[in-house]
């Protein structure tokens, strides 16, 4: 579902009934009970079990009603403690009396089979009837720390803060709860959105991205519901305040496991990270990042820029921080001329005044303190990272005063992120703890803090490059290349003749049609048409085998074509010789596919000193049209360097699906590579995403060899698959 | 230093003397003799005090003695607790007292300037002189377990276990033992090694190889001593026990703060890095790796292969647990079919039998008990790890108990490593004691669990793969390529004329005569000779430009010969016309370049469909020759796809330096590369490392391109540096 409008009843109800309700502990409606009573919440509370009535007990203080038909009107949350049996009859029972949110915690739907399925259906079919809120089922419930409301079965309820956390799983919700609380980390909502039923990810993230208690978003997830409308939700939400997700699934073995476990195909994990990329999340890579990154987002401004000062009064810990940053967009600049003047009247002449500043190990927390300030001045300093190891001098909690001092003081007038690492155990905890009570993140390792420093400079910047949105059809064709419908009547004809391939010219017209920029390309039939093509052409010109679409062994000898290629053919017998030892050749290999002669393509365009790049898109099951970018021919997916994203594509993310690949550099004149036309790339890659746009008929598309030079940008060949 | 004896008298002490003991803990000598009182050290301890012996007082209970000169004969250790100016003095008396070991603690040596290293050579030369061992300057001692004994001025004093720890930082020492302390792990010895004046980590290594109480070994440095000394050492270790080492600086980035913090140029984090994956090190990449990855190793057997079962009562732990495995060398296999039918019988319905293996969130001991049996009896399966969030209905307690019970029992005839990821805080404690107690790891996040047992396999796999020693120059002599000392007087020669670099036909004839393969290269000075040339070495050939080695521009116009190139030519038209294209454009362009002609080459080795290599080395401060093997032109280094080792090299290391590449698919075929003959490859490797151990005035080389395809391997360019 989507669109919700609010989901006020469910987050914040003015009043809750408990359906189910036990005085047993061991039983789900008893612990639903005693948590909400034990969080405080202070609006009304009705219990409701039948034989409880009857036997006119009291649970928990309060008097049961005997059915869900004997609540007031106008409650606005039900919860049903019930199996799934039970919980059909109720839901419905609860929408007839108005009720305008439930939560369903009983498991056995849709995660058991068909019958699950068929039970889930219902369910939904009676919440959408009623209009009524759903979270659920197979939801652990949900903790609002703002109005003490805790209707889960989790155990404890947490201290309030400013990150609220989802999760499609309850376990890790249970886990994340436990942990966190033991560690003193604060929430202000914790939702377990259990089936998805109706309340998916991308309302869940709509609420918290209106609710003023909610800093940080901290989800959980191993599929969406909608690909898209997930996407909407969050390029909204991620405007306004950090999201961070943990995916689970997020590697080829991962995202077998969940199709296993929730018994659905998802997306693939390289759309999972184009989505997040594309829509701003922060996404967390491991479970032990999700706390560290929270608080850094929870409590740190974002810095001004990629600047990191590193001080420390141990040599080891700093090279170590130094080490994480090489990982990350962060830079170690050298201080400026006047800190390193100013650092080397504070600190001992042996201190390294460079960066990491090693203040030394007898360093005391004044030294810490002046130090702090003259580097939180520097204007290539945009973030801090303080480093303490407990050494005989240290003053562990005096130092971390002095970091509060410094960091909320009238020395950070920029509000510069300051984060701490005080290495050890029992040494250094009373040092920690008065750090976190000031919401300055301090981390167990260096290369944590790093980490965190690292992904809020890297929300800085794709905060700053975000005004573009994405570039619709309209736009872009209203722009440099208007569409012209050609494409989609090629590949309209293809698929009416029952083709599930198009490759040679063909496709290549299709290209050129949607306004890719394609090499003047011919079919000759016979040698001597080969001849006047090349003339026609150009020369020099390259062959390759041309064979009839959709004909015996087509598809194969597509791909057989597209490697048989001869080059550079200058005069007229090259060309000749070209055109009979492929043909010939070809009648020998493969005297099933359906050869028509061969292509004739202009090599002029053929950059001596460039590129053969690949770029296309295929269609992701959750997400719709994924491009993806890439060297051709060396196996970029074998070397790990290829970069995709989601259509449609905003200008800056066809500039990032550039810049992220790790050759990049040599397409900037690097190692000898030629220098090629960003902008022409770009183009590309944004004509690319239309297509994939207007022709909803493709499967996917793959244009390659894609001839990258400064002469230009050349599409050598094309393959269109049919869905 | 190297070659000592034995490090008894300083590890295991009979008797220990305080010079500088002290009363007040504020001061290092009186928190070194009470650390050594509190551990219950039983040996005889001497304090050493002139003004307390003055004034009769007692320190800790003894009489303190007026001057080292009074110490009893053959005191084992003496721990010097006093400033520099004093130390030296102090060492002195002592060496004349006979004392066996001393530990000098003050800093103020090496690492402040000159004054500091004539005061540390000092030192060495009284220690070398009295031939006494020494552990510092600037250490914070020592710590072993096994004989009480703590002489170092860190807080606390930890229980003994299987891991000893050595560090050149003493900060790094202080927060591991405080951090370890808090966490209730062990240690067999705990060494602080200091500015490494004499003793280094070859020494301490090779000791805690031969100490029957570390299991394993951790190892801490910024730097080594010397590379080739660690290096055997470390050879020899890891063949008895694991050697797990983090090391600071293994980012370019992270190597200058290293080199700004120590003063000294060290070796190169890809020699490093080559260093310890020769060696058998363990390579810990993050400080939050090192204890999950120390307490698996102190605790686990190592599994028979990379087959890992994952059992969990939630589907997101699990599946994380399966993203981490993506990233190592362990498999998920489906479990044999007799395991599917015996856990179809122990599970619910609705599990999910394959792997990971889902026993569902109401899942109590006895059903993962019956899982866990039946998992450890798949001979597919090698190591297993088992999840447990705290649900509602789970019982951790229990549960880590059966799992104990299934580890350490029966069950478990083959001794497959098991280890726990049970995710929460304090619902899961108790179970984690437990777990902890019965010496079964329990991480707290899946990812650091795979992450451990990944790094069990990984040993296991170098293990049995180690047996082949380095190849010795006279063992690869008396192999299929005999050596030929007219590589060597090439570049003797070379060098004899004042030349720093070496091209062209002179480089490639010294690669031939070095056994490598080299394609029939000849120098034409005009086209004449050149279309002779031609004929001799037969068409097709290739030209490029050949510069006189040495002669004015020449190393720029080397490199620019190298890039002008002509392939493929026919004939004699083609022969002729090409070199004139080549010299006539070097005139204009480089007019001050010695143009001595035309390379001519045969191109039939070139092959049509094959990869362009490239092989070399340079040679490493600290490690000396470092090979280096990638893809040409692309820019390997960008696409950080270039394998590094040390020569001397062994069969096993040039087979690894082909495998770890990330294009090695490609040499075996895949998306259509040719394949290679890797036996030639390694071959050349192997002649490469040879060429670098036989040419030391060679600084470095590089073969470039290496043409490899179906036909062989042929190098067709060299560069060659004289140091």
């Amino acid at each position: 579902m989507s669109q919700i409008q609010s989901l006020a009843a469910l987050l914040s109800p003015a009043s809750v009934a408990v359906v189910g309700a036990s005085r047993s502990r061991s039983k789900v409606g008893g612990m639903v009970l005693a948590n909400l009573v034990a969080a405080g919440y202070r609006g009304g509370v009705h219990p409701v079990n039948p034989a409880a009535a009857l036997a006119g007990e009291t649970l928990a203080g309060l008097t049961p009603l005997a059915s869900s038909e004997m609540l007031p009107e106008g409650v606005d949350l039900a919860v049903v403690c019930l199996p799934r049996a039970q919980a059909l009859a109720e839901v419905e029972a609860l929408a007839a009396r108005g009720v305008r949110a439930a939560i369903v915690l009983a498991a056995g739907f849709r995660e058991t089979g068909r019958q699950g399925f068929l039970a889930e259906q219902e369910l939904t079919r009676i919440a959408e009837r009623a209009g009524m809120l759903l979270l659920g089922p197979n939801s652990l419930g949900l903790i609002n720390t703002a109005c003490n409301l805790n209707v889960s079965f989790a155990a404890g309820h947490p201290k309030p803060g400013g990150v609220s956390f989802f999760s499609q799983s309850g376990a890790m919700c249970v886990s994340v709860l436990d942990w966190a609380m033991s560690l003193g980390l604060g929430f202000a909502k914790f939702v377990s959105l259990g089936n998805k039923a109706r309340l998916n990810e991308a309302d869940v993230l709509r609420a918290l991205g209106d609710d003023p208690d909610t800093k940080v978003i901290l989800g959980y997830c191993e599929s969406v519901e909608d690909g898209q409308e997930f996407l909407a939700a969050a390029r909204e939400v991620t405007a306004k305040k950090p999201v961070l997700m943990l995916k689970a699934g997020i590697t080829p073995a991962g995202a077998r496991a969940v199709s296993a476990h929730t018994g659905s195909a998802s997306g693939s994990p390289a759309a999972y990270r184009a989505a997040f990329r594309q829509a701003g999340i922060v996404h967390v890579e491991e479970m032990a990042s999700l706390f560290g990154l929270a608080e850094a987002f929870a409590s740190l401004p974002l810095p001004g820029g990629p600047g990191l000062a590193i001080l420390t009064n141990a040599g080891g810990p700093g090279v170590l921080a130094a080490d994480a940053c090489a990982r990350t967009s962060l830079t170690l600049p050298r201080p400026a001329a006047a800190t390193l003047a100013s650092l080397g009247e504070v600190l001992p002449g042996f201190a390294s005044l460079y960066n990491p500043v090693d203040a030394l190990g007898d360093a005391g927390a004044a030294r810490y303190r002046s130090a702090l300030s003259i580097l939180l001045s520097d204007p290539q300093i945009h973030s801090l990272l303080v480093l303490l190891t407990p050494t005989a001098k240290s003053e562990p909690l005096k130092t971390a005063r002095a970091v509060i001092e410094a960091a909320k003081g009238p020395d950070n007038p920029q509000a510069k992120p300051v984060a701490a690492c005080f290495m050890g155990g029992t040494l250094v905890a009373p040092a920690r703890e008065a750090l976190l009570a000031a919401s300055i993140p301090c981390y167990d390792f260096p290369e944590a803090a790093v980490e965190a420093l690292s992904a809020l400079h890297d929300q800085q910047v794709w905060l700053r490059g975000r005004p573009a949105p994405p570039m619709s059809c309209e736009a872009q064709d209203a722009c440099d290349a208007p569409w012209d419908d050609e494409a989609v009547a090629i590949v309209e004809a293809a698929h009416a003749q029952g083709l599930l391939e198009l490759g040679g010219v063909t496709a290549l017209e299709a290209a050129h049609a949607a306004g890719l920029p394609v090499l003047t390309t011919g079919l000759a039939r016979t040698s001597r048409e080969a001849v006047r093509l090349a003339r026609e052409i150009g020369l020099p010109v390259s062959l390759r085998l041309a064979v009839r679409e959709g004909g015996p062994g087509a598809a194969l000898a597509l791909r057989e074509s597209e490697a048989a290629r001869f080059g550079l053919l200058a005069d007229d017998d090259a060309v000749r010789g070209a055109f009979l030892a492929l043909t010939s050749r070809a009648a020998r290999t493969r005297p099933d596919a359906s050869v028509t002669g061969c292509l004739v393509q202009a090599a002029a365009g053929a950059p001596r000193n460039g590129f053969e790049l690949v770029a296309g898109f295929t269609r992701d099951a959750q997400f719709g049209p994924l491009l993806s970018f890439g060297l051709a021919g060396v196996g970029s997916e074998l070397l790990g360097d290829v970069s995709y994203r989601l259509a449609p594509l905003t200008p800056g993310d066809a500039r990032e699906m550039l810049r992220e690949m790790r050759f990049y550099p040599l397409l900037r004149g690097a190692c000898g590579g030629a220098v090629v036309s960003l902008a022409a790339l770009e183009r590309l890659l944004l004509a690319v995403a239309r297509l994939a746009l207007r022709a909803p008929r493709l499967a996917g598309a793959q244009f390659a060899p894609v001839l990258a030079g400064p002469e230009g940008v050349f599409i050598a060949g094309a393959r269109l698959t049919l869905g």
